[in-house]
């Protein structure tokens, strides 16, 4: 496991690092100040960080008599970090400077036949092609991957799949070799990389208690505590949409019965939907999920039916989490979320204080996740940058978040 | 929240004391083997709790040519920790040596009716009259208070409670004044002191995602993380009690419905087992309970039928916190496992393979709690003992625990 002193390191780098991506550039002082970390630590760790190529002197500033500051900002010229998304229709690329702004961005479709991991890798290095071609002249610091299913981060195995039936597959190990990159590769599923993109780019910096809703085709929740992605004993942490709601509820894609996901998974929604009195039929189940969310707003009654409905199970599902791990924070991200988090966040807000206890509904933040940025490939990169930090040495104290 | 530095002490403090509780006298070297710490580290800490009088030099041991060792044991002629356990119907006291013996034992029985703190607090100090007067010429270094019902941490306070009406009671310093004890006392539910009790003294040393399932009147599952109890964001963390399994399930005493507790605590196994045909009463719960173990054991069909249908509920129920928290290992105590456990376990393990995914199934352990130790109040003192060992100021590496 991770030292404790390393996860402390990671907290003020991410720390110093929002602080200059929000406002630069800044004096040494101004970082201490923010961060509540002391001017040494900061001073130690921006010589660090500007070795590593992440951060940049900007400038000097008055300091009203004495010796002029230093200013500093983020090295958007240096090193850059890759983001994909793998999926089983598309492979998304991202490819950000250390601002973490988009330089690039490319998509490659997937077919559904192409199930192999041959043919997902002949995609994703036509994809990092793309992107090597364009930012030809710099350099690669990273590479963060998000595969669906189970992952193994330590040995960087694809272990199991809902998609697609392949057991145990040394992706990393394959990627490596395809793309003959210098770069480390990091492997992660896209539960885990969006949770870390809400962490460290999102609203979770500095929350001790995080849970990220996803809400897609499947659903889950992401944990991080005390700064720290929660991956549980095998990286199987989070896995909510198989926790049981109603042990006489519909059969879900895994095999099991009345697993909360058969019934708030966009699949699930729909067929609430369709319950409901909506014959309509669709080419994709997005076109579907945004139909349900027009009618609900133009208050068309099988939609409102579906949407109270859809937020009585999620009510549930969320009190059942909140009860256990009694989170500071829970914000729900994902395709669906976006599509209908308007319409069922006031639902659950009002259902929620007749499940969870009093006691931990008192300290409980829900809100939508209102980044207009992608957090499973922004995660993705903030995973290879997390191992870029990870080469710092000093530790100082801790940052306030 | 607590410091890292201050965790990672805690950790070797306990590791090097187990050790040492477990194979005594012991010398440095000896305990740098076992724990995995530097010598440097062992000595170091070693100075401190010698200085907290926690533990003693114990002889030499001739090391084979140099200068003799000095051995090191336990200081069980030094201070006394105390634990306390207050229950709707006893209070119960044990004073401990720091080798974490038994030095003494008193229990007071409450009646139902005294659900005031003034009448609580009459018994506690009634019984810590005794524990004093036995232990005279002692030093107390500190009371753990474990209180049924939410209970915040830092301020002291009992803030409610399922079998007295009252709320937000400054017990803490109500107790502090009512005692004049010059100790620290530390006050916390019984599910976090029972998680502490197992986590330091129990199955739970070393266990990177522990979780310790209480099954008695009420259900909960206390949590541990990276050594640490979690507490989440109000200290209510491990409310498994009231997670719902099945929303057309019976009501729970909590007023919601289909509450996991509302089936699988004591009441809600009796009325299992009633629905199954039983229709002999009993004074207590308790004797109700042992009696439906004797019949198991005997195969009645009543019997052994209510012990399927409260294993599934709990495989429900274990499967959902197991999928979400992916542990390392999950501990069963509680009176009711006492003494259903052994019928339950086997039926459980046979079904967790329906509802635990695949990859966290993989990673688990489960296990009955064979401490023959009352987890609840050794956990309090344990509580206290984690406060006098907090004065450590060496940091060092980090033990393999």
């Amino acid at each position: 496991m991770q030292s404790p002193s390393r996860d402390i390191r990671l907290r003020n780098c991410f720390s110093m690092l929002r602080h200059l991506l929000a406002d630069h550039p800044s004096s040494r002082p101004d970082l201490a100040k923010k961060t509540g970390l002391s001017v040494a630590t900061v001073s130690n760790l921006v010589t660090e960080l500007i070795d590593l190529g992440v951060v940049v002197e900007a400038g000097l500033e008055d300091s009203g008599g004495g010796r002029p500051r230093m200013l500093l900002g983020p090295n958007t010229d240096g090193g850059v970090l890759i983001g994909v998304d793998v999926a089983t229709t598309y492979v998304k690329f991202e490819a950000y400077d250390l601002a973490l702004q988009v330089l690039f961005r490319i998509e490659e479709q997937v077919d559904l036949a192409e199930d192999t991991p041959e043919k997902l890798l002949d995609h994703i290095a036509s994809g990092m092609a793309a992107v090597r071609e364009v930012l030809a002249d710099r350099e690669i610091l990273g590479l963060g991957v998000s595969l669906p299913g189970q992952v193994d981060v330590a040995g960087g195995i694809s272990v199991s799949n809902p998609n697609w039936n392949w057991r145990d597959v040394a992706f990393k190990e394959l990627l490596a070799e395809r793309l003959g990159l210098d770069a480390p590769i990091y492997l992660d599923n896209s539960l885990k990389t969006v949770t870390a993109g809400e962490l460290w780019f999102g609203d979770g910096l500095g929350v001790e208690r995080l849970a990220v809703v996803v809400l897609g085709t499947g659903v889950g929740v992401g944990l991080a505590f005390d700064g720290k992605l929660y991956r549980g004993a095998t990286n199987s942490a989070g896995e909510w949409g198989h926790t049981t709601i109603d042990p006489n509820g519909p059969v879900c894609r895994c095999g099991r019965r009345g697993c909360i996901e058969a019934r708030i998974g966009a699949p699930g929604i729909l067929r609430q939907w369709a319950a409901m009195g909506c014959d309509r039929e669709w080419e994709t189940q997005e076109s579907a999920i945004e139909a349900l969310a027009a009618d609900w707003k133009t208050g068309e009654e099988p939609a409102v039916r579906t949407i109270e409905a859809v937020a009585r199970d999620l009510a549930l599902g969320v009190a059942n989490f909140v009860n256990l791990v009694n989170p500071d924070l829970v914000v729900f991200t994902g395709w669906v979320s976006d599509a209908l988090g308007e319409a069922l966040l006031p639902e659950l807000r009002r259902r929620l204080p007749d499940h969870v206890l009093e006691s931990a509904l008192g300290a409980l933040r829900i809100k939508l996740d209102e980044q207009s940025r992608n957090m499973v490939i922004l995660g993705a990169a903030a995973l290879a940058l997390e191992g870029h930090l990870n080469r710092i040495k000093s530790v100082g104290s801790r940052a306030r978040l």
